[in-house]
């Protein structure tokens, strides 16, 4: 029988009413796979509650990511079949993306998963995407996913769209990887990883990064002191295909905020994502000031989610790289975050110079 | 014949190719209309160009709201029989959530709509976007629309979720007011306007607003600072049901920052939206300090979408409300923006002192 390892965090598939009855995450690994009782008729689990206290995942910190990329480690290279991690689903998308990063060429099944209704309460979702997950992890597709609601969905293409229903977490851009149906496992697009690569850990992180999600009528004074606050990398989340607004008489605004800050000796990396929860950003389309952006410095992250987009620009910022590098490494696929293609769509001066790829990881989804 | 109004502003719908190889949005109301044939033989056409140069939506800032109201006002109540606005899809959802909050008891159609390709490229979606606005102009409901892909969508529960495909705007936590199909306009829900209420037009607001999303990682005295910039009003989007991050052990977390502005006179309203796109906000599910922040003067926007929450508190802020009246007001239904049932599924200590409703729209959504 195959040893699978849970690593559990806590969330709300951990949640237990409390006595002013609102949920708290406390359920250990133990409790929860006696919840379903099938986990131990097709595997044997083996148990790490990496925490004291189980958190709610909106609470994770850098160092949690740490905390958890090195539990997993831990299972990738000792003897165990395959990884299950519980933990909220309020930043699984951010925390499946910076794990893929943080892990280099996993040659086993990582598999996160949670519920958006506690085990313990009725019509608990939990029950069903842990038994999924386990059954996942048992199917021996190496590489990190999320498995929800049925989905299994690369780790660095999720996103949380929905606050209530079970159907939370979705594939951005790609489609899911495979699902987990009445018939099993059924695995359609698995992520490739190359046979020879060495599995390692490199966790080394700058959490300093800030998310700039545009609104019409932003005053661009007050733009102007936030991107001078000291932050080490900024994420735009700019509206649909590259909206930046501008103003065309010369008067203040917020491209010429984001501009200036490019130019005065490209000292912070500024990355572009849409607001949309689906598409890409692509600054070659409008006459709308798309291209000077470029030249300046802005890195266009294509069809990267918002989830990665930041949580890899956190992981760049941890390594010793310069603005110019980090640009070039944000466009490069390092596990799948990015197309391939999608690089190559528009106009943008660097892309024929990216170089070797410093995390030598490889790692492709098949899209 | 019935006489329809065509406003126009830009946007990718009215975009040409220029030299540079990029698009621009030029073309004027009877460029529009002469693309799409059937629309001069099934209404007389009468047309307001408002922008000498026409604008992106990513550039429409609060005096374009104000002009886009007037033009939609003088359509409200001088002698036509409805009203089509194009423009850009990047601010639409925003635009189409202020205009509803600016414009009361409007008693025509007013059909704001536009398209992903322009109308002068290849496979547009701009032909069909605008017969369709015109034929639900013809149809005769009335309310604020957004017309786009064959769907109906209330101008309070939009959102842009996709920057690429031609699905660009969606309902939000409602179903479609109704389709344009190849049977004719299907209005299934329609806004319920109160036969009496005059047309009004309101169109004060102050847009120094800021939408902070939140990203794990945050640092505490970044946010601080931010928060003390100055802004009139925030909105947080939060993680999920009710995210923000906190730190058991008396560290300094966002939460904390957050508490601090509420409690420090109620100065600035701080309200909370969900980062899903889906869903709602509720700070009674979990035991992560919600409701302390309810007590402390949050406003929990609940299905309101960030585009609505973000519109109606600059909207609410343009008039001499208090910070408490604010709160009471973002709480009540003006039109359609948040559920009626919403407010009361979760602790929430003012919600049975909300006194009369100030607006006096009585707009709804049959929802």
């Amino acid at each position: 029988m195959k040893t699978i390892l849970l690593i559990t965090t806590g969330g709300t598939i951990a949640c237990r009413k409390n006595e002013a009855g609102v949920y708290s995450p406390e359920l250990r690994g133990r409790e929860l796979t006696a919840c379903v009782p099938e986990i131990a008729s097709i595997c044997e689990p083996r148990y790490n509650d990496i925490y004291q206290t189980p958190l709610d995942s909106t609470n994770i910190q850098l160092s949690d990511w740490a905390l958890m990329s090195e539990a997993i480690y831990a299972g990738l290279t000792q003897d165990c079949d395959g990884i299950v991690v519980t933990m909220g689903t309020d930043t699984m998308s951010y925390t499946a993306a910076m794990l893929s990063f943080m892990l280099i060429n996993p040659h086993k099944p990582v598999i996160l998963t949670g519920s958006q209704i506690p085990m313990t309460a009725p019509g608990t979702d939990g029950k069903q995407n842990l038994l999924d997950a386990f059954q996942t992890a048992l199917a021996g597709y190496p590489g990190i996913y999320i498995v929800f609601d049925g989905k299994i969905i690369y780790g660095t293409r999720a996103s949380k769209v929905d606050a209530l229903s079970s159907c939370a977490i979705e594939p951005i851009n790609v489609p899911r990887a495979g699902s987990v149906t009445a018939g099993g496992v059924l695995m359609e697009h698995p992520i490739k990883i190359p046979a020879g690569g060495e599995t390692r850990m490199d966790n080394r992180v700058c959490g300093d990064v800030f998310l700039l999600k545009l609104i019409p009528g932003l005053v661009p004074d007050k733009i102007d002191t936030l991107l001078d606050l000291g932050f080490k990398g900024i994420v735009l989340e700019v509206f649909g295909l590259q909206g930046i607004p501008t103003a065309s008489d010369g008067r203040a605004s917020v491209y010429q905020s984001i501009k200036k800050v490019l130019e005065r000796g490209k000292t912070i990396p500024i990355a572009a994502t849409t607001q949309c929860v689906k598409g890409e950003t692509n600054f070659g389309v409008y006459a709308l000031g798309g291209r000077e952006l470029l030249e300046a410095g802005l890195i266009p992250c294509y069809d990267m989610t918002t989830e990665a987009a930041v949580t890899k620009l956190m992981w760049l910022l941890g390594h010793d790289y310069s603005v110019g590098e980090i640009k070039a490494e944000m466009l490069r696929n390092y596990c799948g975050e990015i197309s391939d293609t999608a690089a190559s769509r528009a106009w943008t001066p660097e892309l024929g110079a990216s170089g070797e790829d410093r995390r030598d990881s490889g790692v492709n989804l098949p899209v």
